[in-house]
């Protein structure tokens, strides 16, 4: 946790709050013509380079392969705007070596064990990226080929959509995302040869009866809110081929109505995709990797088709934090609109993504307080498993503030593309640690992880969203899940609340599980900082240093130290340049842990990030109180430092009937109660005793101010 | 390690190379003004508070006496601008309130138990800070007091001046910073007051004769460099007196010439200080926190009166990147002059640094290629102990790249005025991790640090500058130290190296320890980033970590993995969007130690970064050869990545004579040797023969490209 990075990390750029100056809005397009032209210019300088499949992801032919199909695309846009044949003659050129060699072409000599091979990659979804930047690439010059030249091309793309349509059939009649693209891939192909059949395949699947296809997914994957079941990391990367193909759809047949479908759910994605970032990156649940933000290239295809087909120019506002756009006329579109200075502040806010495609698979909640690049963001999630991508993380919450990633998730582990990091690929850590439990903010029971660790069944139950309302003053969230352990039910509600006093709302977390017999629940907040403060008296491992298990994630968990007696709940560490200190109720012979992932991992895959571990034996009932508390402000510049200490005396939590309550005493003695009912009634009135004090209320929460 | 932090680190700011917009020049004093007036209104809403001195640094009546200071001087500077009588008023009815409280002050109750205690503040220092800057507030506003007023404030002033040179002589006849501040503070003092005597107690010590004092600190405390012992992060602080004063005596007492003083070494020293640092940061050895940027008030003062005496338009662009200037008529005309874009850049270059009044106590070498801010820095540490804040880290080395640390020092442990954490003091840690040589890149020797640790003798033997020299592809520093342990010698070459083939220049380490008798030799390297390749086979501690040793720093190091056999001597990590292998040549019978700082920390005070430790036992005489190569890209943008893998196939090292040879194999076949003859003469020429190839050169050391 080196602070020269908490001092020096600056926000990338402030969302519509800094207009770029028109100067340089207006140079957009041509800045990204100029570049292509460079990227091209080597290319050409090179020569076609079309090299016998042969290496996994981010070896030399991958690579290539790569490098080939965005120089399809680009020449073909650089050509269609300016006409000059150089781009056009190397498109071709290249077209007609992968003509060549593709006919030969085999399952790719690095395919994973399973049947979703590729020819040019290892796996068949690069297969299918390929084809829908070859293809546009293709459509681009095709009309100026001479007969014989489209003649030996044609079959090229021909056999590349049996390819994905035919031979990997499963796959293409998946509804997921690598169906989509390989539905991209084959449809836009069908329009550019005039092959309807093609075209049928792709928008209705394989059988044509519409039981697959790229109508059925975007009605199946995407749930009523535009959110995408593996979370925002996967949704950037399923936009493109979805707002791609339906971009063609749009032009080729426009009786569709594909932007008008579902309430124009395409475009209503886009802008969830966005909403589920902060300071421009995406929040990391699932398998994510933190680094990935609105700078990429499907976001600026994303964006840049999303405004030609709606015109909000809320979406201006992200091309304008990007500093990029699609080399498109989409793209040349979002440039000149911006260059007009007609952009608009992207509407950051509060709420609620249903997740499923009606929209009852749960929800992940975002709770926003301030803007999206120095305010508070506090993320609930209470969806569905996610698929693949998922992790086992139910009822998960993280929490961002200025600029920062506070209460953290671990995202995927992997590094992707190195191939000297096990080829780039997902590593086996990503299964042992960044997918289970314990590397979550959630309770795992029994030391073992949610469904076992089993996709079949988390796929099956998705967690319930119970309860969402938003406010000046209170925002809470409450989600449950009775699946994840048979005889266990979870409900917790998580909360940002102000307190009179103090400077910024704080989280309130109520946790309340129940079951039919003890067991031993594990409750870890995962944070980012450095401990400045410890209240409980640790007993700490100083000079040798345990590892917490053997499983479910636990053998990667290295012990610093144990506390039982907890007279001062609360930990205090430094995140950046601000204090945050997390508060709990001690439950009844109960411990905490402080502990550090980074065990069991001969080949140092993992990052080595802290944990804090509530820790309860033989108990079957129990409510977890949190609160966690920004305070005070470390600034190096001036060296002046205020409130390194928390200002909260004291939390009270409890169950009465009912209610989960916590009450917060600050230390200048502002009392706030937080009253969860778990009748989720909105009319009900609820009126009870907690700690000396009546309480009443309406509905299923409520933010009660105290004398 | 968090690749967020690798992926969104943003440059603060790149020196003058993006000429501000000149409307924000242009405004660069008026925001100054304005910010100061806010402050100085809410002050002046708060009233006058005079608090009884008695918490730390950090505490509340710490902070208040410190803002108080602050307050006095900028309302005298507000005052002398617009002639407000609000201001005047409000500083003068603080300085009443002082004259109030101070004749009753003793030693203050947070003193430490040493002599060095402060009135107002735990330590006589920030007394002396205080008075410095109160006495400028006051030389504002004292000609338009009252007789009535005058006269029971100049006895606060007078009893101030004698508290720091009379009743803390001791410190105030020191050749030490503390006394630059003291001595600066009464000699303003009797400036202001009219009283000579004060002022020659100030220029001349308190015997007044020379043998301490202002004029003294100045001849003795900097190098003719402009180099101070304690290294560019004290050296910023330093400053800060040093200018003030001379500032003041330039305008009271312009015959002593104090800015012509050894051919300027004023100037220079604010120039030299501004070498110190990579993109804006200082170079974190010695006790120094990484945060710590030139954006500081000490440099906003130093750099306008350092400009208003040189007219040198670097200057400004340092103004420029700091985007602040001082409160003063300097500042004032620094903003002017950088609106009327006279700025030109700063420039950052290879330079020697010597340490020591004549230059004679060895030297830091700065060593760089491409700017300061994503450029390659490298440093090499062979300079005197650095007093109290010094590290026994004899022939250090520390390398930066693109923006970031890469071979690290881990600076001081301490959480500055950060009241919670060790009453923000520095920590324990400081001493038994930070201070010792195993937390540096150097040689440790029997598991005991440089000196045994003892300041002392560390003092009195400043390691030895042998060599320096620079040029396009290659530029070296040798040092040796002698001292450090009884009948041991270390030579030591750093260089910065050009390899055909390579995309930018390597660093290559050759240490050279001879001794009477054998010994355990451990050469740590520590570095930052996320490790990615291990080239030999360890043998990782999974489930149980042991600690590395019991004293000299040893008991703070977590052991993670070992390997004897190394025949892939090579580790590669990734730090941010940049891989970087470390070779080294592998001694007989060698062991290699992947470790980790955090152990023996019972109160969370260090931070955990990772080091590669090579360790050979029983040995006399050694050569360590080691080789550092940036490679490759990740771009998480485009997830384009680049040679993850080392472009360097091979290192032989060895000793041929009076000779120390390293031979660098790329994969693509270059071969380029370097050669360090330890005789200094440099037109002695060498031939030899290594590894099959005849070697000659001129002087103490070369880049030979080989066949």
């Amino acid at each position: 946790m080196a602070l020269i990075a908490a001092a020096t990390a600056v926000p990338a750029g402030a969302i519509a709050q800094q207009p770029a100056p028109t100067a340089v809005a207006k140079d957009l397009f041509s800045r990204e013509l100029a570049q292509s032209r460079l990227f091209l210019d080597e290319m050409m300088r090179a020569g076609v380079d079309v090299p016998q499949p042969k290496d996994p992801g981010g070896g030399a032919s991958h690579e290539q392969h790569k490098r080939n199909y965005r120089a399809l695309y680009e020449a073909g846009q650089i050509y269609r705007l300016n006409g000059d044949p150089r781009y056009r003659d190397f498109a071709r050129d290249m077209l007609l070596a992968y003509a060549e060699i593709y006919p030969k072409l085999g399952p790719h000599p690095a395919r994973s064990n399973d049947q979703r091979y590729g020819k040019l990659f290892w796996q068949v979804l690069n297969d299918a990226v390929w084809l829908v930047n070859g293809i546009q690439g293709y459509e681009a010059i095709r009309n100026d080929l001479s007969p014989d030249e489209r003649a030996k091309i044609d079959p090229l793309f021909r056999q590349m959509a049996d390819f994905l349509s035919v031979e990997s059939v499963k796959t293409f009649d998946m509804i997921h995302n690598h169906a989509t693209w390989a539905t991209a891939g084959v449809g836009m192909t069908g329009y550019v040869l005039g092959d309807r059949d093609l075209v049928e395949r792709a928008l209705k699947g394989s059988r044509k009866d519409g039981s697959a296809g790229f109508l059925k997914q975007v009605d199946e994957l995407l749930s009523p809110d535009g959110y995408y079941a593996e979370g925002g990391y996967y949704q950037r990367y399923a936009l493109w081929p979805f707002m791609v193909f339906a971009n063609a759809i749009e032009r080729y047949d426009p009786a569709v109505g594909i932007f008008k479908r579902r309430d124009g759910i395409l475009v209503k994605t886009v802008r969830t995709a966005i909403d589920l970032t902060y300071r421009g990156h995406f929040i990391p649940f699932n398998d994510a990797l933190k680094e990935k933000s609105l700078n990429t290239e499907e976001l600026y295809q994303s964006v840049a088709i999303a405004y030609a087909r709606s015109g909000d120019p809320a979406l201006l506002s992200i091309a304008q934090w990007q500093g990029r756009v699609a080399l498109s006329p989409e793209g040349r579109l979002v440039a000149a609109d911006l260059a007009a200075d007609k952009a608009k502040s992207f509407p950051f806010g509060s709420r609620l993504l249903r997740d499923g495609p009606d929209g009852r698979a749960g929800a992940v909640a975002l709770i926003r307080s301030g803007d999206s690049e120095t305010g508070q963001l506090l993320v609930t999630k209470n969806a569905s498993q996610g698929m693949g991508h998922g992790h086992f993380d139910r009822l998960n919450w993280l929490y961002f503030d200025q600029g920062r990633e506070i209460v953290t998730d671990y995202g995927a582990a992997r590094f992707h593309n190195v191939e000297a990091k096990y080829g780039g690929r997902y590593l086996p850590e990503n299964e042992s640690w960044a997918k289970q439990s314990i590397a979550h903010n959630v309770l795992v029971v029994d030391g073992r992880s949610h469904f076992n660790g089993k996709l079949d069944p988390a796929e099956e139950h998705p967690a319930e969203q119970i309860h969402f309302a938003q406010s000046n003053d209170f925002s809470i969230s409450i989600g449950r899940e009775a699946n994840a352990y048979p005889g266990v039910t979870m409900n917790r509600a998580v909360a940002l609340v102000s307190v009179p006093g103090l400077e910024k709302p704080v989280v309130v977390d109520l946790l309340r599980v129940t079951a039919a017999s003890p067991h031993r629940y594990d409750l870890p907040l995962h944070y980012q900082g450095h401990l400045i403060e410890l209240g409980p008296d640790f007993t700490v491992n100083t000079d040798t240093r345990p590892v917490l298990g053997d499983s479910a994630g636990y053998e990667h968990i290295w012990v610093d130290a144990v506390a039982t007696v907890q007279r001062r709940p609360v930990v205090t560490w430094q995140t950046g340049t601000r204090f945050h200190s997390w508060h709990w109720a001690p439950l009844s012979g109960s411990s905490v842990i402080l502990a550090e992932s980074g065990a069991g991992d001969p080949r140092f895959g993992l990052r080595r990030e802290p944990m804090i571990i509530q820790r309860v034996e033989g108990t079957a009932n129990a409510l977890f109180a949190g609160v966690l508390e920004g305070h005070g402000s470390y600034d190096p510049d001036s060296e002046r430092v205020t409130a390194s200490r928390s200002q909260i005396a004291s939390i009270e939590a409890g169950t009465v009937g009912d209610a989960d309550i916590a009450i917060i005493t600050t230390g200048a003695g502002a009392k706030v109660a937080v009253a969860v009912a778990h009748a989720g009634d909105a009319q009900k009135r609820h009126r009870i005793q907690f700690a000396g004090q009546d309480l009443s209320w309406t509905g299923p929460a409520a933010r009660i101010v105290l004398k």
